[in-house]
């Protein structure tokens, strides 16, 4: 498979490495900085360094677009004039509705991997960057379904566990687990350093509890200047929110009530151990065949009822019917439970699911 | 030396673990539930399980009471009746303004030491819990400078250092550093949980940044109920503060100034390198003597002046001269930048300092 990535930093530099070493794809690339091209070739990231987007994309079958947020409505533009007919093209930015703009061409699949954004740079690149990493992708109607499941199981193909959602609340979600943290942590050690300031001079002395919360306080300001403006509209809903609930939070404390007090801190260790310890499912690996008929959509359709609903699609493929009216999906879940999900969902979007 | 350790969880019983193994001190020890004191004896924290904190104090040279913050009041006041006349007694809590009323009895200095609060049990106490640790002080004008000096060396002993804070600082920086972390990181968690419910009832996949900044969520509810009552008037002032730089960091990222955010960025890159890089002093060790009246009042002084200005005092010795009417209070500091400061502040305070 001909793979062409653009922009090979952290995360290019390892998308690069991955589907060369993982899965024996024959790898272009291109950056506008030609030292982070010649990096990439020192780490053997290429097969070919090409002297341009175009030439890098010209016969590729998927693109992985790796650039900064800033740059990526330009760059996304330029690879779907240069990209073949029959290629897929995809983005990692970690803001999806500012590009949802590019979905008018049916090529085009938006994505985001969560996996290390705060090391910078091909030196820190590594082949398993992904391995059991949340990929994001935000399928609509006008995907093109075959594009679709290549991608998707390329992603698969170098460990990442791809899960289809809807753009908007895709930056909903990462607003709350990753950009109003980084906010939190700002401001946190903001005040704290100035508040030591305002008494005595004094910089308090600070433990491993202080340490974990702020760790990502001031995190690489270019990425994270495009990101704050990238998402600013999500984002300043969830800090509109998070007002309120410390609002709430301040007149509990100061009221007093020892019980209420309790029970709301009972629930916060109740939602950490739901969030941090939501597992993937586990058990056997189940088979199920999903009769669609050959139009736009289906395949976004399945993949976005199963991803809303939590259910992990293991892996994915097509089988169209040689006259091309109508065609079957073929869907790998784990476990019992999630079969028996994913089959209810299935039936309730409309389409007829038989176990092989 | 004897010491009485009152309440044998993880801080006292690693108190009496830390002053029996590393000082060679005789430990009595005393808690209101039966089976701690079982556990204590199978670790082989003490020398003697009294029966009540008063045989417990009846003969100590110094007396911690490591309690849940609720119940330090009543024994504190228990342990300054059943105490000696030369017996320092002093407490662990994380809040300290509450407890200030002690402080008329010229034998009682607050403590606390900045060391593991989220593991509880003895079973989880160890001897060299304190290696490193701050542990603050908060000696008054009326305090005993003679019991100040033993407490002092007994905290240095067990690897502790030592820091003299009042009270009320010592509440508003707990509540920046600690106290309102936890509170973020509740209402983080539960924001999160509830935006999954309010979607699709999926609850977004959490990365290790999340993970990071939410770890002391929903912390030991016994614990934590506690101190937020304790310190409700700094914490409430904290999360005052919080919610106004919430709302400027919501304005400024709304109205999408790309050098305004990277500038904010910038700063809490700064100031967490300041907050968390903080060091100790580094250098030759120099003794610096201080002649004073003997008078009440003298030593916390020094202390207080010396730890508000952030210069820490490694060691510390009273020598009182034979006629009882004055002495010198040797100090030992770290670094010779720190020696000079601390020179400074001791003249600045109006005392003669010599170097011997």
């Amino acid at each position: 498979v001909r793979i062409a990535v653009i922009g090979l930093g952290l995360i290019g530099g390892s998308v690069a490495l991955a589907f060369r070493q993982l899965l024996g794809a024959r790898v272009s690339g291109w950056d506008a900085d030609p030292s982070a091209v010649a990096r990439a070739q020192e780490r053997a990231a290429l097969d070919f360094a090409a002297p341009d987007l175009q030439t890098a994309i010209a016969d590729a079958e998927a693109v992985v677009l790796a650039a900064p947020l800033g740059a990526l409505p330009r760059l996304i533009a330029a690879a779907l004039k240069a990209a073949p007919a029959d290629c897929v093209v995809t983005d990692v930015g970690s803001a999806k509705r500012r590009l949802e703009q590019f979905h008018a061409d049916e090529r085009f699949i938006g994505g985001h991997p969560l996996a290390g954004a705060e090391t910078a740079g091909i030196e820190h690149a590594r082949a398993d960057l992904f391995e059991g990493a949340t990929w994001y992708l935000t399928p609509v109607a006008n995907t093109e379904g075959v594009l679709y499941e290549r991608l998707y199981r390329l992603l698969v193909g170098i460990g990442a566990q791809p899960v289809a959602i809807e753009a908007g609340e895709h930056d909903r979600m990462l607003a709350l687990i990753s950009h109003l943290p980084h906010v939190l942590a700002n401001v946190l050690v903001q005040q704290t350093a100035a508040g030591g300031e305002g008494g005595h001079g004094r910089l308090p002395a600070t433990g491993p509890s202080f340490r974990d919360v702020t760790r990502v306080a001031g995190s690489n300001s270019a990425i994270w200047t495009d990101i704050y403006l990238s998402n600013a509209d999500a984002l300043t809903e969830a800090l509109d929110a998070t007002i309120a609930r410390l609002t709430a939070a301040r007149e509990l404390i100061r009221a007093g009530d020892a019980s209420a007090i309790r029970d709301w801190n009972e629930l916060a260790a109740r939602d950490r151990r739901r969030l941090v310890e939501r597992q993937l499912a586990d058990g056997p690996l189940h088979e199920l065949r999903v009769a669609v008929p050959n139009r736009p959509g289906v395949v976004a359709e399945l993949a976005l009822a199963l991803g809303e609903a939590d259910v992990n699609i293991t892996d994915m493929a097509l089988y169209p019917a040689p006259d091309g009216s109508r065609g079957v999906v073929a869907l790998w879940i784990v476990g019992d439970g999630e079969r028996d999900r994913a089959e209810a969902l299935i039936m309730g979007a409309g389409y007829t699911v038989g176990r092989p």
